[in-house]
């Protein structure tokens, strides 16, 4: 067994949350750090992650009427301020290409931080009549904001995404895609990624630059800290008006049509991570592993037993992303290897199971082994990855709930931080900016969202203020 | 039928080949200009068919072992100029990104107008030992070159694309690798795209930037000019030289790896118009049709045809990409719009053909019209989607043949061409470059390829020098 590698340690997920993260990253192989500052290299494990995501949201997408489209990367200077919210937002953190060549260029192009103005610019083209609408438009690309502290999936300069651009003749029929979509995302969050989320709605000071309503979906990580998983933003007319995009309706009068945009990133991939993943390396959710079963001859040297090893996989692989693993290491290091790597189910085949005709069944997340009957094995297969999606959700779910506190004044806040670490705080809130930023510099939580299932507030009182409450909000710590 | 659209009048193909292309891209709704100079919007019927390219080659790729990754857009100055030829050839048409927000850059990045240098720099992270090779790796992004002129999908200054980047123990892998790909392009094109390629070498001048050896797939166009519709490259060792790339192989030795790449483009959507396409627009390939059967009801207000249309599409829907138009327009309007659309078959269904038990299909590229009894649907639209294909390879192959012309002198290529117009042309070469620019000067042609199945020339003279030929060399003029 020479040349045999090792599975490195990683550190320990409650010694140090941030290098575990950064461990895992590195060794299940997801990500590299490259010589461009700030953006990584998806390695093929990572990505074939992201192709899994993309393949059930396309469908969902596809499914919900939608057809995509690839707009330029660049975004001419003077475009991007047609709309003044969005300029504000997104200008100060976008990268400038000012020469083509050898050449300066006239004007200033920006590397798209966010497509709303190449869409508007595209729907003023294409758009004249109410024939014409709606547009339910998406587009898979990568985006670039120049931010200065950067971890792999969670925050780089260049990330990967869906961004979902609609165009509607009602302002009715463009909420209504708004939801749809966050009911879409929070779907996906929780059958494929086994992440249990909240949907809410985002305070003013917090929505997307130009919208007048921004949704998200929230998930909390293991260690307690909050993670926006996905966003879907109402426009209103806002933007139509500062692109001039009008059509003729029924009524034969000229009007201005309702926008929304909707959009996942690879962070994804960091939320799985955090949320399910412990010391022993990365646990997949079974619908968007790369890898769902892994086969591991146990004495492959043995005579029958590669054979029935490469018959086991045959029987599964138009059914299971399954893989046989029949090199040269020992069982032991591919155990290890395997659980890094976060596969939901192992497979073990040895002399004495195919004496027996059963095969032993191992599940990542909670180590439990299943003796199962050779005969009986696709549907044990097929059960027990719903047993790893369903029990990996239950931990997540407990975890949220576990770390959900409720407070009732900036005083509560504090000292539930200071007992019991990271977590969700829902707390009453007046619905005023100052209140809201009151709580941020007193307790350190930022407001994440309003749930859309607003509990109940009227005998509530503002934390920060006292005066009645609006609404109640979920605060924390965010990634 | 108010407000109803009619299909807009193209230009002739014969009267003005460039103005019918740009025509059918813009009423077939591939794609669209937009405010971003020389960049253009895919549109979602366009961009379709570059979905279905995709899914098409990225099987293949993965069927030939090949992982997906994703490389940041941006490449580090300093990085660029690692290989001395690489840099020199992409340098002067590289966008600069200066600025990241309002802070300028200390060290430039150009957005990548390919990704060599990023792989390289990933490879001599991740490969130590031969235990790591080969790395059999793709990626599906889009790049960036600064062209002066554009057209929608033959040139633009933002392509889509693939580019395969692998590296090998050996020479004669990475040799058989580049080979492969080449074929795999081959197969590509004429089995899912129905267009003809001469397979070939190119000559030193017409190398990629850094490469030992450039091969690539040359179609002609309805018009007689070439197209480069995918190349493969062999590297050799020169950038793992120049990278720094080095692993220790089974001697304990430490040795240079060798290395390809490889990619195809959405031109390959601009070969297909101009291969496939007539005076009445488009003319897909079944294999990437966005919709491969269109059915449109006849008389659709008598009872009984909607439902019966409803009931071919159910019939259809799991095998075939069927779309049924049951909107007001006209069946007359509709005939043209999916002509235009390009949609290899079309299924007319009406009250007459209900009561005797049939359909009729008529095929896109023929107009042939065919009566189809209704319990032989499945198969007859199989079929003729297959009759649909090859129908257009034999039409895009004989329009090579009748352009391919054999010459044995400068005279004979410019008497040729003035008889002729443009094609193929088959001359004898010496080798040297004096000749290959000198053939360009007073013919206009440029060399293509040398075939790979490289006629016998031995009794030939270069048909510039006179000296004797060492290859029978594809010369023509190409997009």
């Amino acid at each position: 067994m020479q040349d045999k590698k090792m599975v490195k340690e990683i550190t320990s997920r409650d010694a140090d949350f941030a290098k575990w993260y950064t461990d895992i990253v590195k060794k299940a192989e997801l990500a590299e750090y490259t010589s461009v500052k700030g953006c990584m290299v998806i390695r093929p494990y990572g990505y074939a992650i992201w192709e899994n995501i993309q393949k059930i949201l396309d469908a969902k997408f596809k499914e919900t009427g939608h057809e995509n489209v690839c707009m330029p990367m660049f975004i001419p200077e003077g475009l991007l301020q047609k709309e003044k919210d969005h300029v504000e937002g997104f200008a100060p953190e976008v990268a400038w290409v000012t020469y083509g060549g050898s050449e300066k260029l006239e004007e200033r192009l920006c590397v798209r931080p966010t497509s709303e103005t190449l869409f508007c610019d595209h729907y003023a083209n294409i758009i004249h009549s109410y024939r014409d609408l709606p547009k339910l438009y998406n587009q898979w690309v990568s985006v670039v904001r120049w931010e200065k502290t950067t971890r792999p999936f969670l925050r780089t300069r260049e990330f990967l995404w869906q961004e979902g651009h609609t165009i509607h003749a009602t302002a009715e029929e463009a909420i209504a895609e708004t939801e749809q979509m966050l009911n879409v995302y929070a779907d996906f969050c929780e059958n494929a990624l086994a992440i249990p989320v909240v949907k809410g709605k985002k305070t003013e000071s917090d929505k997307f630059a130009g919208a007048e309503a921004t949704y998200a979906i929230e998930a909390l990580m293991h260690d307690g800290k909050a993670l926006q998983a996905g966003t879907s933003h109402y426009f209103g007319d806002g933007f139509a008006r500062a692109f001039d995009i009008q059509f003729t309706g029924k009524d034969n009068k000229k009007q201005y049509p309702f926008q929304t945009s909707w959009g996942v990133t690879t962070r994804l991939i960091g939320a799985i991570i955090m949320t399910h993943g412990d010391d022993n390396g990365l646990v997949l959710p079974p619908a968007v592993a790369p890898i769902q079963a892994v086969i591991i001859p146990i004495a492959q040297h043995k005579p029958g037993v590669l054979e029935k090893a490469a018959e086991l996989r045959d029987r599964l692989k138009n059914t299971v992303r399954v893989k046989l693993d029949d090199t040269d290491q020992s069982a032991g290091w591919k155990f290890s290897e395997y659980e890094m790597k976060g596969v939901p189910l192992r497979i073990e085949i040895g002399p004495k199971d195919i004496e027996a005709g059963q095969c032993v069944i191992a599940m990542r997340h909670s180590g439990e082994k299943v003796i199962v009957p050779l005969d009986e094995l696709e549907a044990k297969v097929a059960e027990m990855l719903q047993k790893v999606h369903d029990g990996i959700f239950r931990i997540a779910l407990d975890n949220r709930t576990k770390k959900t506190y409720n407070c009732g004044s900036i005083d509560e806040i504090i000292s539930c931080r200071a007992e019991h670490g990271d977590g969700f705080i829902l707390a009453p809130w007046c619905g005023d900016e100052a209140c809201e930023d009151g709580v941020k510099e007193q307790t350190g939580v930022t407001s994440r969202c309003i749930p859309l299932d607003d509990p109940d507030c009227s005998d509530e009182k503002c934390v920060c203020c006292g005066k009645d409450a609006q609404h109640m909000v979920y605060w924390a710590i965010a990634y």
